[in-house]
């Protein structure tokens, strides 16, 4: 039993067999479980709640509360008919990379705080500039995620159009940025954190899939230009979160150069299905954007704490994020090794997270990850075209990627509280599990698919479950 | 090997046990090896540059260069004599634990998503609050780091002060915040970052211990409120990161008080060692903070990732951060399972940090760590008597908690290069590690006691391998 932190080798491999066992089983029994135990606070409350422990307690014991209680008592995101929000389902290659990670705790700082992780991350920021077809001049680096990912690219943004920002703050100037009605909600909370306020983030009108309506924007900003207001950037959605609806990333571009606006793609969902055959076409300019999010913890698959962002321009990260301080001061480096991860981000310490990214791109492939996400998009297509082969179901948007929105039909009453309620009580089933979004003020069902181990009979499942709880509501 | 996405168990047993292997062996060996083994960028790049791969490689050639350079070509921040910046060992069970927080994959942005996580995590900020002296209803939540931290803060101090700068943005007003010189830079990065600007962080003086000076900034708020600036928020440090000084706390507080400027302090160094005898009495008043920072991965030993802030009253950071989106629409749950961490911080997805801070408290308890810490700071204060018994160093700056700031001084001529190229090569030399900062214009040889691994022993060791550099380079 460990009572102290530098435990012995002996004792490491015994909490470590231990744990890999649990972490086995969770594999082997991941299908066969519901993806979701209801329970509530007052129940989990009463079983963990303690004053801050004072002193230590074995292993084991904490291993049977993780199993018992943690492992139980959680939404298993890497269940094959987990459908909820845009949720990754994690790998094993990264579940036991990530013991290493941990072991080595490399703080990725910059260069000199651990060149080997420090050129791993640089290396995984080339992948994606190859395989999204960024210029090789551009940089990039990873973040806890897509809000933060956004949230560097619009900082970027800023300063690029607005170059007194960082000293002098934002004063008097009042700019405007333009996404779609259906745009993340990180973007007008990116644009709060930067000062620039949400009444300034522009909602553009979509067309009938949901897509930007590229004169809506052009009517905005104009308007906004003759206000004397400071319009400075656009962002596009390369899969909305709520329907995946991809918008139109050429016109868009070409709108946001001849307009002097920053072209921000929010790439967090969609971004990475560029390298599958059914997403090249809408994304093959991808590239042209300023700054670009992805989320590799959504479709590469990486356990949640990957997001990433690339810049076109360097320096413009720079702009936004380089700040001194003496003892960070580089000595005795020069170029390459005085490379410094602070310089193009919000944070100062970052975890290792290009292990994951490095180590899943390594052991399986891109071509893979292309399969696997080609895959999924012919899921959603698939429940798609069982929905409207159905005389009880109905889409509601278009399938552009892996995200589908349908609902059931077969009801006399209100179809949105039926929906509501019918989504509720098929979450607490167990079997399957879907969220919801607003389509043209219809409660939509929602699913995304996400999970290299989600197959078309998956798919046929969730509409039977869908129709059982159904046939109990009704 | 593993060609596939989803790795069959026997084979997640195999790659496990092969990986636990190498971990042990690290753990093992790691008191033995260089702190760093000096390398380049092309020497790196020579070995592991290559376009995105196509198809998979084997798990044992990935671990082979997990070992072979990623394992090498790292600075190993838990080497006992590892005194660089402030920066953690890490430890065993939360290498153990990462496992089983990676299978698990748990994306704790709500409760909803994650039950046990979730709770876990507002169980972990219960016990911040009980050993720091924060009241019941304040709230919290892990970030990133301690930058994100001090950004989260200065939102919450933002919004409080500038209620509609959220929806307005920052329009008109020249907000005026105040740290000392020695207040880190995640200080004015977090003001440029939200739209204040760099140059409303006012700089107030320090004294000879290089603690605020209280009456300087008093001069400062006065002086800017004569102007017509709009003092909202002064910023305490807590240990600050060059010399590990503490600010007055008690006083700031009464002056935050009396002029109705939101108190934040950065504790992300230090904050953690109020459960620590020593620091016991200068962070009696630390739960007086409108927002306090803390960094678990620094002086709770975590692994990097995992940094922390409380707020006194939860609706500040909600005026901050909350936003709101439909497909997060939280249905048929009320009160504690409607809780969403997103509306108290800057992230939507979030790792299950909690778990780590969970699983290390539990394991050694809370009087392991106080000990740990007092060690520490043991270890800097007889670092500090050997100096100050000895012909050939002297000490810079106070020894307030785990940090030290001294230098060479048997050498004529210019001390500053002197003492800067010898950090240097004692760095390269890979026995003992120091990082650097400017004391009173002098260039300081800067160590932080932050590793439960290090002893008296490693300090005396320290001075030997200064003096072996020392008389190579005079």
């Amino acid at each position: 039993m460990p009572d102290n932190l530098a435990v012995p080798a002996e004792q490491i491999r015994e909490m470590g067999r231990a744990a890999l066992d649990l972490v086995a089983k969770y594999y082997e029994t991941l299908g066969g479980r519901p993806v979701l135990q209801p329970t509530t606070s007052d129940a989990l409350r009463a079983v963990i709640d303690e004053p801050a422990p004072a002193g230590p307690t074995p292993f084991p014991e904490l291993l049977g509360t993780l199993r018992d209680v943690v492992d139980r008592y959680s939404r298993h995101n890497a269940h094959p008919r987990f459908f909820g929000y845009v949720s990754s389902p994690g790998n094993p290659v990264n579940t036991v990379g990530s013991m290493i990670a941990a072991a080595l705790n490399i703080n990725v700082t910059c260069w000199r705080s651990g060149p080997a992780a420090a050129e791993i991350e640089l290396l995984t920021i080339r992948w994606f500039k190859e395989l999204l077809g960024f210029p090789e001049s551009a940089a990039g680096l990873l973040v806890s995620g897509g809000s933060m990912a956004n949230f560097a690219g619009l900082a970027a943004a800023r300063s690029a159009k607005f170059p007194n920002v960082v000293r002098e703050g934002l004063r008097g100037a009042t700019p405007r940025l333009y996404t779609s009605s259906e745009g993340h909600f990180s973007i007008r909370k990116a644009a709060a954190m930067l000062g620039i306020g949400t009444e300034n983030v522009r909602t553009v009108r979509v067309d009938d899939n949901l897509r930007m309506d590229v004169a809506d924007l052009a009517r905005l900003v104009a308007e906004d230009r003759a206000a004397g207001h400071l319009p400075f950037c656009v962002v596009a959605s390369a899969g909305t979160a709520g329907t995946g609806a991809i918008d139109p990333i050429g016109p868009i571009a070409d709108f946001a150069r001849s307009h002097d606006l920053w072209f921000h793609i929010d790439g967090a969902y969609g971004g990475i299905a560029a390298i599958a055959p059914s997403a090249r076409e809408p994304f093959a300019r991808l590239g042209e954007a300023d700054s670009l999010s992805l989320d590799p913890h959504k479709w590469l698959y990486l356990p949640v704490g990957c997001g990433c962002i690339l810049y076109r321009d360097p320096a413009t990260a720079r702009a936004a994020f380089s700040e001194n301080a003496d003892y960070t001061r580089v000595v005795g480096l020069e170029n390459d090794e005085a490379f410094a991860f602070w310089d193009y981000g919000p944070e100062l310490s970052r975890p290792f997270r290009a292990l994951d990214l490095w180590l899943l791109l390594k052991s399986v492939g891109v071509t893979a990850i292309s399969e696997a996400i080609e895959e999924n998009i012919a899921c959603a297509r698939y429940l798609s075209d069982l929905v409207n082969a159905s005389d009880d179901f109905e889409m509601l948007a278009p399938v552009d990627l892996s995200i589908f929105c349908f609902r059931y039909k077969n009801f006399d009453g209100d179809l949105n509280a039926f929906n509501e309620r019918l989504m509720f009580t098929l979450q607490q089933s167990g079997s399957s599990y879907l969220s919801n979004t607003t389509v043209a003020g219809k409660f939509a069902l929602r699913g995304c698919v996400l999970n290299y181990r989600t197959t078309r009979k998956d798919m046929e499942r969730l509409l039977d479950d869908l129709r059982s709880v159904a046939a109990l509501l009704r």
